[in-house]
């Protein structure tokens, strides 16, 4: 029984690709985050040192400064599948190019009650997420965001739960929830889908379900954040959640003569609650 | 010449203090970051291990919970205030309490239009400071935020500068200017300042002075942005600026056939330049 | 087509579990970062909001610590399948509990030249990982490290790799290899392992290899420090790296009139190489 | 009353300096992070735009790069006097030049009992600093270290402490004393230091007198770690410490009908003590 190589992959991470749109006086920006990889059969070089397959990690930093320009980023999900198809054409060895693209968003300045043209102030807040796998005959995309921190200070419970030796937890009729979501959704198909338009309305989809649904566990309500992402989206065959319960405790304020309903929470950054939850169209994979 | 204590003071850092304000089915939420000193006479906890005049960390930090309940978080500078006097007030050796507070904003999730009455987003972007220090006969109040990130994508040049021989830096006429600004102001006085709109007016005029003044060095926006400041809000002294020069090269995209006329940049980490500058009015110490 | 749940766990994570062994004066100290979940049929706690099956977070945690006391850390592998198993046995519902264990590892205080009894030093550099996944019938037991830096100063090239229009990458003779490697290997069995002389072991065959290979490329060497660790170790079916390529850029000291012969370096901390490789033992899953 | 500049600075941060000494077939690495100021009569670039006196912080850059040959590293702290110098020298507007280097520290990879000629792994644990400030007719040198983290598994107590209404801590006879220490003391001059070997002590006699201090605080602590340090380098006129108080906190396990008897605890991440103070030589400045 022989000792060989199994999966592998190679790429370049995270290059900061900033793309300044200034065709007239009124400036646009997008401003990523690229990282790319190949798979693909590139033994020779992990076994003889042979890098002849290799097309260089700088070579893949190079094409994604190039392609900002000359293919252009209209939207994350856009500038990566030409930028994925691009790597995987130059790199005969490769099976498949892996592109993720994080994207930090920015607004327009005010002054006088207006944007200016090209002075911009960084959103904060969430960061939008695309991934590209593009293989030889099919293109897969998923799109998504990660910190999104959201918090009710009421509509959440969580009680009547299994009990064993090593509980204490009493039953919560009233507590905050709180997370800083990741989702990500894996779109059906690649043609004729608004990218940028979609993922605004998956995000405020989010946003509303997460504030109108009552919460019996933050279970419940991840599942109905994905339920109502796919009723809405039929392009969406599926949706990822990964969501840290952000406990917020009660502070006892008794021994000071204070009364505390619900008032005064200490946040507390470790250990924290992992909720993963995946919401996918029967029969589809996920 | 003997060996003896020097500068000491000593607290409670990061206490993560969570204020509900929920008299209404429309609540409220002050999330705050908070630190508390306390400096005096406390040599007797160094050189004889006594502790007898030492008010303990942990009690710093029940008050700070307990003063949220109490007191209130009608501001971050105001919930300072009130909870350094007291913890000066319960600690005969002190001579002076410090409490700063860092507060995360923000917003109300949008459901059909309208703010939801207890389900929020985090807004991201800067961070809100408040530095209180209360002594036994006056107290001075400190405000600010920190990575307030902001961009120019053109408005900005750097040139004929000081030469010397390791001097390789070309002349720019035009290139991106961004930074993530800390900018802290003194008051000039404690009583009858709105905190709140005072706060939210100085971030205004910082973020317009930054996008129309056209840039021959972040010093001179830094300066022109601390004039703004305190020629509209008399009762601020003086203005701090501490302001990374966050790096965005141009890429050279010509042995791809592309040109690149300021449209596609690299955004560096590391290093960067770091300009710290301070605006007074004339005869007030900075 | 109906909308349904797909694949999901829960559990809690990063509890900073810190055991002392103090059964005489010369005390022993295991400081951990737990993190626990569970898999199987917690579709009702989703879709009906429904926890009678759900073993709370909090409670994973509080057996967590309660293990550490009742069982021990004889190491982190032995702990955590003993976590593990707890925790299944303690849910109907689940089909599999995973534990993941982070430990730091901290040195004595030397004190005239002997290692002090309660007094320690953390160590820094790598953490050791460990993660177990308990199924009702099954065990399977990880062990690895992440954040060991290493750095060879010489006796690295890269050269001769595929070109392509986008490639201004030059042939590297001799360059600085540097890399924050994270390892993971799978055992073949879970018993009769000594899980902390192995874990030696293998960091010291991985140094050794890492030291005297000359490295064609990043792949190269990370393939023959795998099969390096899996011929010394039949006990260990599987190795997976991951491994950032961490860019020294030697530095043009020309225009200063200065040559510089591999002497002086910039350490860039983004773009990096990403090299993703495993090395198994022939018919092995991996 | 008019608007003036106040205090500034301005500089080049975090340059990553990398120096490899290949002599011989023996290598030696400094693997240093490097920040320069200059601070003087720099008000025109401000107030006027004009950079006619300001030496930019990409040569300043430059010159840390090129002294890191042309000078050499013996030590952070003899390269960031000669770094200092020639920045000042540069200058002319300048009153003063700010060298700050962090240094992480390298081990030789053990192969055959024997460290390697040229592969390293990094260490790990504290990073070592180093602060000089060069002016026109003295020159001030700092050294230092931060992110020492130590911890006691007995002999630290707190009690008899004041109390008030918002104390709610019991005494504590038997506590975790462990805390992340930065340390910084000031030479009393800059000729003749062997800048290696007093770090070297300095750090051993910190360890040391923390292990072998009985501690009634983390003050007592300090302060008894200062003496030793000043009492032992008569060169050495002053040494400030900052040390947060990493609680670790003795988990209940009295429910689960475990005892505990120090044996099991959580560390917490925040809120943490934050302890600062000064040890000094009498009539010196600190």
């Amino acid at each position: 029984m022989g000792i060989v190589l199994g999966p592998n992959r190679y790429g370049k991470a995270e290059s900061r690709v900033v793309r300044i749109v200034r065709d007239t006086a009124r400036h646009e920006i997008r401003d990523l985050n690229v990282s790319t990889a190949l798979h693909g059969d590139f033994a020779a070089a992990h076994t003889d040192g042979d890098q002849s397959q290799v097309l260089p990690t700088d070579t893949q930093k190079n094409t994604a400064f190039a392609y900002a320009k000359k293919h252009g980023v209209a939207s994350p999900e856009d500038y990566a599948i030409a930028l994925g198809g691009r790597l995987l054409e130059a790199t005969p060895a490769a099976r498949g190019a892996s592109v993720k693209v994080e994207e930090y968003a920015w607004d327009r300045i005010e002054v006088d009650g207006r944007g200016h043209d090209h002075s911009f102030v960084r959103r904060g807040g969430e960061v939008r997420l695309a991934r590209v796998d593009v293989e030889r005959d099919r293109t897969e995309v998923r799109a998504g965001l990660e910190d999104l921190v959201v918090l009710k200070s009421t509509g959440s419970e969580f009680k009547d739960f299994l009990h064993d030796e090593y509980t204490t937890l009493p039953d919560a009729d009233d507590r905050i929830l709180a997370t800083a979501l990741r989702a990500e959704w894996t779109y059906a198909r690649v043609d004729g889908i608004d990218w940028n338009a979609t993922y605004a309305d998956v995000r405020a989809i989010m946003l509303a379900t997460f504030a109108t649904t009552h919460s019996r566990a933050l279970q419940e309500t991840l599942y109905a954040m994905g339920r109502a992402v796919l009723e809405a989206h039929g392009d969406i065959q599926a949706i990822a959640f990964r969501a840290p319960n952000k406990h917020h405790f009660l502070v006892d304020l008794e021994p000071f003569g204070l009364d505390n309903a619900g008032e005064v929470f200490i946040a507390a950054d470790r250990p924290y609650g992992l909720i993963e939850a995946t919401v996918v169209r029967e029969g589809e994979p996920s």
